[in-house]
């Protein structure tokens, strides 16, 4: 069952450690992200330690956003120790289509590691299950499916929950699909926003594993509701990107899911 | 001809691509002016994939500001293939002067790349010209020479268009010299802000890449009215830095160009 | 003699170079926080440069906090430097208790380098006291000793200045112990405010080098009155974090004292 507010409570309650091995452009923000929802946020990619710290994590979250074969092999040892404890996993395959480099990688992620939600726009994934897609760097130009379906086609073909942004949000295991409405246009002016949404998407994770598919929703749902929130009294992208870090930190358990806008399509 | 209204118009048109290989210090500050500017901003360094993105970007930003070896090679790399396809090509030599290695590596990049505008302050830029220079770390106390001079001789001697920022800017392709009176003091407090001006240059360059003087002075001038308007309201360095991004959002094609004090000198 | 705002005047007067090598995730954000208090950051990481740059620096700033062994070597490399000169080193040993390569790490660096002050939370310093101590990710959730007692012990039993951050900070030598009341709740919502306070302590020590114990306290009571101003308006998290600047740009040398709130225990 869907309940966000209840799943932010169980955040809140047990301030759930999340592992980051994420990009170099967005760490500071995916933390603070975090850290304003009320999660623990880690950051942590050296091969000498990653193993141990996914083993400490509630969650994992991998993130290509900067790659270099380094960092993908503290992501394969994170993620294989992450699914050996059954540790639920987000992949965001950041600019896969973009570059050969990042498609492969994203393969090889997925591949090798038991990831459970796959967060990405609708190139990145359109990419990944070889639809017809044009990515400009790490923006979608233009996807060849409709979202939902394509969220659903994901979601077979990679054996993960595909968690597809955009103007709305659509989420499927393959066979369910449900449509998140919330968020602000501003969200897409702000660097990093997608990275934030993978990252929230473990905090709710670690706090729900059994239900991937609502919590991913739920996430995703939580972060527009505080991009509107944010965005009320924003004069610009710098102003709305200070906001929303209150707009996380201010969300309330109690009057969460009078604000969410998830639908089963 | 100078509009740097017209040319923000392009840019808010073609969103082009700009590839950054920059420091670790500003890589979201800097994607982030150029999204609010209009621009699609790309951050991407490993050897394996700066080649296939510098071709698809339509400029490329080369930032020193946290240096070591394989981010060279990177920089040398992705710098060839724009070379190659004519891409303009923006150095920014961060420490120039404060350590040889910066020096040498400034140096080597101007050497093997094509290198557009060089964009630094003035005793980074004197650094690279041989004139005395006293540099701290990454700022610029004293330089030998009047700055619209330095510009002028920096652009003969490097066969580039130098970009020499300060309280007012110059910018000289080695004969015509535009100094560029926009900006406020509150740039100076906060971290990247010449990093900024760098990554707004290849914006500006790749929508007017036949006129590197032009382009670098408007892109100056757009930045130093950006920061005149989140000057007004802001309390200090913090709130200044947000609303920079506002200021960048909020700029207006239609009325920019009687903000904008470029002058011939 | 503890004068928070006198020290602070030489900052501002003499405008210190602080070479920082520090994680990926708060390199903005401490240079950001040097540059509003007054002094000037420098960030540089590569073998080839770090022993030039720590010998132009007045104090230097060691934090572990997303850690990779030839960022090790780098520290170790630019340590050896500045002890050689007695140009002050703080050392901020993030995660220690997290992880062994953490843990080790910090030994590593604190038995190598003349480390002059030690900054941590709690469990981090337990950790490398050896006390028993919960360290989740980079959050210590609980310690077991009384924090002054703790920064005595530590600053005993590993010849440093121990400054130990928390609800109140405890800075001791082994002998005497400072308590500093200053700060704000927020501050715990913002990842990177520890990484700060260790580069402020880094400022502060390159103004008052041969008392480092009082300008440890100075360090954190300035860094606490900027928070409290930056809590005041704040809308949350975000605000406050932009904020943040503004309060230790506005901190002013002549009336910081009446807001500084050190004890001597």
């Amino acid at each position: 069952m869907t309940s966000a507010g209840a799943t932010l409570r169980t955040i809140r309650e047990r301030k759930p450690l999340v592992h980051n091995i994420t990009n170099y452009v967005v760490m500071n923000e995916t933390a603070n992200a975090t850290l304003a929802l009320g999660a623990l946020p880690v950051m942590a990619h050296a091969s000498e330690e990653v193993e141990e710290m996914a083993r400490l994590a509630s969650a994992l979250v991998l993130n290509i956003g900067t790659l270099s074969p380094h960092w993908i092999e503290a992501m394969l040892l994170a993620g294989a120790a992450a699914t050996e404890r059954r540790t639920p996993i987000v992949l965001d395959p950041v600019g896969a289509g973009a570059t050969e480099f990042r498609t492969l990688t994203a393969h090889r992620l997925l591949d090798a590691v038991g990831v459970t939600v796959l967060r990405g726009n609708a190139g990145e994934v359109a990419t990944l299950v070889g639809a017809h897609a044009e990515v400009r760097g790490v923006e979608s130009i233009v996807a060849g499916l409709e979202p939902g379906e394509l969220a659903r086609t994901a979601a077979q073909r990679l054996g993960v929950v595909a968690s597809v942004t955009g103007p709305v949000d659509h989420v499927s295991d393959g066979e369910r699909v449900l449509a998140v409405a919330n968020g602000h246009e501003l969200l897409s002016t702000v660097t990093g926003t997608g990275c934030m949404s993978s990252a929230l998407t473990g905090c709710f994770l670690a706090a729900k594993p059994n239900e991937p598919v609502e919590a991913a929703a739920e996430a995703l749902a939580a972060f527009g509701v505080a991009a509107e929130d944010a965005a009320a009294g924003a004069d610009g992208p710098g102003t709305f990107h200070a906001r929303l870090y209150d707009g996380l930190y201010a969300l309330d358990p109690a009057t969460l899911d009078e604000r969410v806008r998830i639908e089963e399509r």
